[in-house]
């Protein structure tokens, strides 16, 4: 059973196909706690209807070491595997996740390393790509730079705005985000430089 | 009928797929010339077997101004109405893209804009993506930059090797450069900004 820790600033749209995911018995997982550093996030109104703790940490006027500080000690107290960036929208600090090491994953509406940082959605339109989709990674000191667990690839059609295309990018965000953290959580994997391979279990190999 | 000038520089892989498309009927189109900017290009050869004029302009020596000088007055005695670049290893001058607005392709094996310039399979497999494909470009003055007519995806395997990848990206480059060429060679296309819009036949959309 993972332990999840999931941190949100908005909606967490993404939290709520986690959590669906788990309902559903395809993720064997539960969420521990969601924190968010606004309180008026839609999505701690989500958690707590699910009943799932959730957690304001206001972030306004306070460093990042500060406040990574509040977050890391929040987050010891529901002893969490993993932690899922869903919507926060803030940097982590370095220290925050040498604390986590490799266990602390984004997800990402673009296929990185193609139009990173905010307004992907729009970045991609903007430039005329004729395909685009999200990226589930690892979090590292950079912006949307860690290492690669899954990816899924949409069209762009002529007549996309960016919500239509951020609306096909989300179904494929709600779909990868789950599977990313089963592979993440069972330990299934191994790092090449940057690449995740995936291990398959000998067992699925070698039925007899 | 399109008449294309291709420049090469090697194997000239795409020059085959393009002429094949054209013997099978699939793309109204003539390939007036190829020029190799290297007179031990494969693809030299591979043009004249087909009937193809196949010429060469070594660039050894020469600066840029001077060499697409010669290229453009090489060009201008095919008359031909589109460039078509296939392994053409070499930057075309500001003077020359000037000569052919919005009349110059190029593909390349990534899904720009991620992976741009040399070993675009290699930088793909080192950053760990689990999808890469290829790219059909306009080609502008800087490198791999230019508005997007086709892209084509393809998975990128755990087992993968640069070879592997490059031949199941190569197979779609086959595929959707021919495309690209009557696309362009048709007109029926406008600029959103960067975006290509495909404008579908009116015929079609109107049978009746």
């Amino acid at each position: 059973m993972i332990r999840l820790g999931v941190l949100i600033s908005g909606r967490g749209s993404n939290l709520e196909a986690i959590a669906a995911a788990i309902e559903r018995g395809e993720l064997e997982a539960r969420i521990e706690v969601v924190i968010s550093n606004r309180a008026e996030a839609a999505g701690l109104e989500h958690a707590r209807r699910r009943g799932i703790p959730a957690v304001v940490l206001p972030s306004r006027g306070l460093d990042r070491e500060t406040y990574d500080q509040m977050l890391l000690d929040e987050l010891a107290k529901w002893r969490v595997d993993l932690i899922c960036l869903a919507g926060y929208m803030r940097l982590l600090s370095a220290s925050f996740i040498r604390a986590y090491p490799m266990r602390i994953l984004n997800i990402h509406p673009s296929l990185l390393p193609a139009f990173p940082g905010l307004d992907a959605q729009h970045q991609a339109l903007a430039y005329g790509v004729k395909f685009s989709g999200c990226t589930v990674h690892f979090v590292d000191e950079n912006i949307d730079s860690g290492p690669i667990v899954l990816q899924a690839v949409v069209p762009v059609l002529d007549q996309d705005t960016v919500e239509s295309l951020s609306a096909r990018i989300l179904a494929e965000e709600h779909r990868i985000y789950a599977r990313a953290i089963a592979i993440v959580g069972s330990g299934k994997y191994r790092l090449e430089g940057r690449r995740v391979i995936f291990e398959p279990d000998p067992a699925q190999n070698n039925p007899g």
